[in-house]
């Protein structure tokens, strides 16, 4: 089996400044072309510890990719750093100004200074990689230690940038140079359910599963995914396996499934609504936007999502959704009598299919003693008919905003199924 | 300098299921307490990888942390291993077992299966730390290495049950065991102007900047974050050295400062209206609620955010925002003529002091030969005046959104400055 490193580089990544996608991002397209991470590292711009992570890593690794330290600017060193680990010399590398001078003069309008022009320096001993989305060029090198060939990728750490070059470059290549083994997930989404209540269901199944196919638990905001991972030189006997396995796994959880495919809970919605046809609308107090948010990350979300009433304030509930005054005032806005009417407002102003409604007390202060911090209230529903639920949630702010929108979008799934 | 290695452990951090958000929150708390990590490393739930990570970071490190891996399934590893790796056997903890048996019968009213009784055993060789929040106990070791002691803590994965470990136990434990070294950072927050062209300003600064200082260039969605990092062992003199090189940054940098604190944008302009006593109301097409979530993700936002219209649909934008018919037939919905209805209609119904409001084409398709992919529109203003500019962003979806958002505070920052 091929074995991959990750190297992050960058001072913001050990102060906490920066969270990093990139990783997460190389590793899901790595593994869809069959390579397998066995490390991530993260550095700082710091000279003796990059140096000593390029060393420690290609005693694990076949391949190292590195993300991070390509800017213009003093603090990334990694180009010259690289320049010197394999011993070559900086050059001006044409295609790269060419592709720069045009970014500066012709797409941002800005002078085409000395520092960038630097940028177009590339060490002679690595093929460079055009930078299809920014200026900062990728490098692949190759060293042979031991008769064994190791190759280093260099990518700049803008994840959009990272990204094309990622799909569209470095992949291609690496597969050019090795012989992948295929690796295939097979995902159950499920909900209502504890990892250890399913643990104990699939004591059995879990004891008689192949060496080479493993199961994951992963548990995240009221929900919990099952994933199977098989390894196989024979791509199509692992496909084979997992499938059989998938569907066993299916029928012994049948009752917590809301998905047979890895993807997001708004995705689900939203395909269940495309594929009837019907639209869906939010009124968010609590979410304040979260779940439109979510909705409109989805490309072509306008296919089933008409809109949101994010009414905070209580004029926005009472002008955008006609949630009555006395309402307000006799039940407070985290009531049922509110969502329901939130819900009512939301259904004849925006005019879906379907409608959300949620209010809620997220934190970290704002409880009462007959309202405790965490007490939410979710309606879901179409003209005929709303259902309410009151939970209680004892997270933190964003903790619990996530949980108010993962537990509505499961209410309105098992409303839309059930009618 | 003490030196700290985080050690994430999980397969979902290799196979890009999951983005690792722990590591920048333990890596910003150790910061504030006067620790700096020098490595990040995740592996997967993999007996070899862990003892080898385990094996090389304590070579770099003093203090090793280590979260995720602690779960009650079986692909969790982590525990056992730790109690075999420090040679201990494993025994129940009474304190953790009372917390569980409480958790499950009194909390959640779930069976308190043998599974979950397990979680109680512990290694005899740790201090036990307990997890308010949830079943997994951490564990803290301490070995000797050559007359060195080394300190290994063991947290779960899941992150807000981490948070609450790490700050009120582990931090106050380690900060026990070790002198700390003063970290100081400075952060200044740009927007308007590019990486190189700030670099180009600084070069005499820069080249100033005494040896333990480091200035770091943070570019991001369309603004530019500026760090000063200086350590020394005398905090005062530490604090006074970066103080006088901030203000001295100030200065040179001045006309494209938005904040000198390191804030969020969206906290800049709450700041902003809270100290004016103002509010703002957003209406929303392309950014689709994420305005609305960025505001309400801050604590107490209902001081100084209204609420959001997130018209999707040509009826939303029609029926809450009163965008006329004509005008969406004659403009189409991503124009000026429509962004400045929505503004109209936001603050007309929502009633803030000012409002933002946006529309625009985000991708990946939905492109017109006179509007192509990423044009926005993006109009703020209050009663007495709107102003609208138009941009072209050439991201993807999700970076095309957030653009969006950054620039539509910006320009209202701008325009509560300039009235």
């Amino acid at each position: 089996m091929i074995k991959v490193s990750i190297i992050t580089i960058g001072d913001e990544l050990l102060i906490g400044q920066v969270i990093d996608t990139n990783s997460a991002f190389i590793a899901k397209e790595m593994n869809k072309a069959g390579f397998l991470i066995s490390r991530r590292v993260a550095v700082g711009d710091d000279y003796l510890a990059i140096r000593s992570a390029l060393d420690e890593e290609k005693k694990y690794a076949d391949i190292i990719l590195i993300t991070g330290g390509l800017g213009p600017t003093n603090d990334d060193i990694t180009k010259s750093l690289l320049c010197e680990y394999f011993g070559g010399k900086m050059i001006v590398n044409q295609a790269v100004y060419a592709h720069l001078q045009n970014i500066f003069e012709n797409i941002l309008n800005k002078p085409f200074t000395n520092r960038n022009k630097k940028q177009a320096e590339v060490p002679d001993v690595c093929k460079v990689i055009e930078n299809k989305k920014g200026t900062a060029p990728g490098m692949f090198f190759e060293e042979t230690i031991n008769g064994v060939n190791k190759i280093f990728v260099s990518m700049p750490g803008v994840p959009f940038e990272m990204k094309t070059m990622m799909v569209d470059d470095v992949i291609p290549m690496l597969q050019q140079k090795f012989l992948t083994t295929p690796i295939s997930h097979r995902t159950l989404l499920c909900a209502g359910v504890g990892e250890s209540t399913v643990a104990d269901m699939l004591l059995g199944f879990e004891n008689d599963l192949p060496n080479n196919v493993k199961l994951a638990y992963l548990p995240s905001y009221g929900m919990l995914r099952l994933r199977l991972t098989g390894i196989d030189n024979d791509a199509e006997k692992n496909n084979l396996i997992l499938d059989n396995l998938f569907s066993s796994l299916q029928g012994l959880v049948n009752e917590f499934i809301v998905s047979n495919e890895d993807l997001p809970m708004e995705n689900v919605l939203g395909n269940l609504l495309k594929q009837n046809n019907e639209t869906v609308c939010t009124a968010e107090s609590c979410t304040g936007g979260f779940m439109a948010h979510l909705f409109t990350s989805i490309q072509g979300a306008s296919s089933f999502y008409d809109g949101s009433v994010v009414s905070y304030s209580y004029k926005a509930k009472e002008d955008l959704l006609q949630v009555q005054k006395s309402t307000l005032k006799s039940q407070g806005a985290v009531s049922e009598m509110v969502v329901r009417e939130m819900a009512a407002g939301a259904l004849k102003n925006i005019g879906s299919t379907y409608t959300i409604a949620v209010s809620g007390i997220m934190g970290p202060s704002g409880g009462l003693p007959d309202k405790p911090l965490g007490t939410v209230w979710i309606c879901v529903g179409n003209n005929q008919k709303l259902i309410v639920q009151k939970f209680y949630f004892r997270f933190d702010r964003q903790v619990n905003i996530r949980l108010t929108a993962m537990n509505a979008f499961i209410m309105l799934r098992k409303f839309i199924i059930e009618k």
